[in-house]
């Protein structure tokens, strides 16, 4: 008798449900519901209050409905009878944290709090938080603090403890009143299982924690404000639950809430992009698994830690049991792309485009394809959206050079998609003078499914072999997985990671090798954006920042 | 009883004949002509041949044509008597030149020899002079040449013995055919007149003529190419008049085929660029006239010879007679936002222009208008075509940088004003430092009458006012005014350019004065414009050269 696992993906706009055969990889049914109220980055939803710059709110009520809406209908769909579900596994954007109360209810449900912006949760892209971020790499620096060699030497304004500091900063009561603060993937864990069972993913890339030390100390955050000296203990928690661990099992309550059955094994959540690095049939060290869609994460595992320029995060089981997984970052990639279609793309285009019937981007890739490498005289830093890895600098901002009169609209586009090649690039290069040899690429995502000439320059530029995971919905694949290992065998699921991965997930039969004339090309404009990128990323040339502050003072 | 002066400006796609009351400068009637053939740059007309890259001809018989259709019309709209009509100017674009015969007629009107290039007008943007370019700089400078310090140390391919070298290089048997190699506007008054009166001002931006010492040496022709070695008195003549002087008076036929009277005096031709300084009032030293069309033309007059970085030439007698001109250049001005709003505009812009219907460029300057200095957070380098003053690199490229998800086309749009504003800053400085005092700015030509935000911005930027020459047709007016100085005060002319333009000549009441606080923002964006254009452009990082030389080789 066939068992099936669930995995539930959290994304930024949208969860999906997917219902996989545990036995084969075989992806039933799925369903996709998207938020109501999106990302809120506008006007508070309870007030109309406007929001300030940089603001970015999620409802959780949105989490809720989508999880009843898609699992049902997935389940239905699917005509599975829901005895035969053994495991649900939860993946979710990071760092994504909201305030709850004693009940676990968040405190944007409450009426005495949604009227405060802080009483809602703080979506992953939520950038206010960054004089706190500031503050906090200011200290770590001065008092020496090891945590910070983990993460490339500085804490990002996304992640937890900018946002919780913040919420103390701004809005005191409201830090006082929550019992606790929490990663929204957590959270939807607690809602199917009743208990706290916080990952080890998100608490060791977006919290400092260290699986041998834990978290910063109560010194540390102390000295960053008297009030925040125990928010581990007061607002988080110490006990946390490596990734594969079954986080519980699912309550009568939240069974009969999905159409499930009482009991299925519960995994602990994952983050978004580190779930698909299992479903991308990655399980060893040396393989690098790229998530690339509107920006790339690329995660590679180790056998041992190690100080990574401008890494994301090099974190003890956080994103397979025993390995150390390092994780790096482009902050625009599909974003980019999307943006000079929309922006900057003639109406000449869209109306060719209309009259074909193919989107503008699929039109400006035809064209862009007809041109050879070099071809285009162009040049780009990808800093649209700042650096991530491995500048780690949000304050960077966009280039081109090269343009003359004649100089197309599919000669930039094409000279966007290389420069964010070349970003990968420096990403590979850093990984392998830090020790960490990447033997294997495999791709996933949007990108990596749809856009062969983009695969094509990747291969070309890096001069290695790109494979492309089988499955299009790589995130909830790699989130049933670690359903069916929280399952576990005795149920009719995994023992590990890897017999789930040996069995549940592929890659395709088509991969893109590089062509070995096409890279000598590359090879020399990789070198130009090399040096572009390190006179004006590594401070030889500050224009982009002074252009910011500059256009800050005269809004 | 009111006296009457005819312009006839030839520009790159039409010409146009003004007829001017000499006594107040009142414009009283004009027509314009656009040539048939255009730019000839795809295909030759005689034969249909494919032309090479960077080849651009003219037909001169649409000159001819020009001339009697526009003189015929604006007298006839007129209604003045042509008896009236005492002097008439021509000015061109310069280098504009041809092989004709003894008789004066051009090589390509021979059935002998129309099917070869070569016997066709190239015009002053045929580029496929470069290699002898090339080679005449490396032997000037090898030779240790004086003439090269006068044009900034370096001769354009666009010039006359570029040119001329390549006929000689590329089809010996039309060199050896030509009776002569005249510039077209030197052409048109031979035609007018019926005798040579080469004129000293494309002789000497053009030609490396010099008043005191002539032309180059037979030894330098000699050692480029001994069947060069007499080009000066085989195709051309040392005899050069001053602009000003009178080059002749009209033939009976000349008055025949254009339905004017015989004798009327007719000028020497002056460049369409430099012909524009009396007529936007400038007849003393200190005073810069800015000529701001595809390109931008800026032109100074001083008391004596003076080495500057970067000039296109300083020509004594070149733009007034007994002042030494002074002249710079911007490749890339009007043609830049141009390419900007026909390649980079998204269909939505387009959709809200023509519902408003205005011009998708009226759209975006409306946009730009309300953004403030240094908002945008972009800078450009304006190199899409090169960089003509102060760097005279043709190899140079474009550059914008500062963009995020957030840019607006109009934002960028604004930049690349700017960067034009900028590059104007960069002229102004090297006329001063290379002393050159500008007291005094008048902008004419099509931006400085149309575009407010535009010249708001060269205020701003330059810290300096923009006047604005009264005349929409400055260049035609110009020749008229020449046309009424070669009549002379006995016919009812002037007896110098500055009579005439104390007359003819006027400045509009509203002029562009610099906003204080926006010049200290613009202060700040100058100084990073400055930083990149050395950076980029003297050496630092020959990023755009490469580029350039790798895409030429991957077509």
């Amino acid at each position: 008798m066939a068992k099936f696992s669930l995995g539930v993906d959290f994304g930024t706009l949208s969860a999906r449900a997917l219902l996989v055969d545990v036995d084969t990889g075989r992806e039933v049914a799925w369903e996709v519901y998207e938020y109501p109220s999106g990302v809120i980055d506008d006007r508070l939803p309870s007030t109309g209050e406007k929001l300030p710059p940089d603001w970015a709110l999620q409802d959780p009520q949105d989490y809720l409905d989508a999880l009843e809406n898609t699992v049902r209908a997935a389940i239905k769909q699917s005509g599975v009878d829901p005895g035969d579900v053994i495991g649900i596994g939860i993946d979710f954007t990071a760092c994504t944290i909201m305030p709850i109360d004693k009940s676990g209810k968040p405190l944007s449900f409450d009426p005495k709090w949604s009227a405060n912006p802080h009483s809602w949760v703080k979506l992953w892209k939520h950038h206010a938080a960054q004089p706190q971020a500031t503050r906090i790499n200011e200290l770590a620096v001065a008092r020496g603090e090891n945590f910070l060699q983990r993460y490339g030497g500085k804490v990002s304004s996304e992640w937890f403890f900018p946002k919780a500091l913040q919420i103390l900063d701004e809005a005191p009561e409201i830090y006082a009143a929550a019992d606790k603060i929490i990663e929204a993937g957590d959270w939807i864990v607690m809602q199917l299982t009743g208990v706290e069972s916080r990952s080890s993913c998100a608490a060791g890339y977006k919290a400092m924690w260290e699986k041998s030390v834990g978290y910063p100390s109560n010194e540390f955050f102390e000295a960053l404000d008297p009030r925040f000296e125990c928010i581990i203990d007061e607002k988080m928690s110490r006990c946390i639950f490596p990734v594969g661990a079954k986080a519980g099992e699912l309550t009568a309550e939240a069974a009969d809430r999905l159409g499930l059955v009482a009991g299925a094994a519960v995994s602990v959540s994952i983050i978004d992009a580190h779930v698909a690095v299992p479903a991308a049939t990655v399980i060893k060290e040396g393989s690098l698994v790229a998530i690339m869609g509107t920006s790339t994460c690329h995660m590679v595992l180790g056998k041992s830690s190690k100080i990574i320029e401008g890494m994301g995060g090099c974190v003890e089981d956080g994103i397979l049991p025993g390995f150390f997984g390092f994780e790096a970052g482009q902050s625009c990639v599909g974003d980019h792309f999307a943006w000079f279609a929309d922006n900057c793309v003639p109406a000449s285009y869209r109306a060719e485009a209309e009259s074909r019937a193919i989107s503008v981007q699929d039109l400006l890739t035809q064209k862009a394809s007809a041109l050879k490498p070099g071809q285009t005289g162009l040049l780009a830093l990808d800093w649209w959206n700042g650096n991530r890895s491995i500048l780690e600098d949000g304050d960077l901002t966009g280039l081109l050079v090269g343009m003359t009169l004649s100089t197309k609209p599919e000669e930039i586009y094409r000279a966007l998609i290389e420069a964010t090649a070349y970003g990968t690039n420096i990403i590979l290069e850093a990984f392998e003078s830090g020790g960490i040899s990447v033997d294997e690429i495999v791709a996933c995502g949007g990108l990596a499914e749809r856009n062969e000439m983009l695969m094509q320059i990747y291969a070309d530029v890096t001069n290695r072999e790109f494979k492309i995971a089988e499955s299009a919905q790589t995130c909830a694949l790699g989130s049933a997985m670690w359903g069916a290992v929280a399952a576990g065998k005795s149920r009719g699921g995994y023992e590990d990671i890897a017999q789930a991965a040996s069995k549940m997930a592929r890659v395709k039969d088509k991969s893109y090798k590089p062509n070995p004339d096409a890279h000598r090309i590359y090879a020399r404009l990789f070198e130009e954006y090399k040096k572009l990128h390190d006179y004006f990323g590594r401070g030889k040339n500050d224009v982009m920042k002074r252009l910011k502050a500059i256009s800050a003072q005269n809004r």
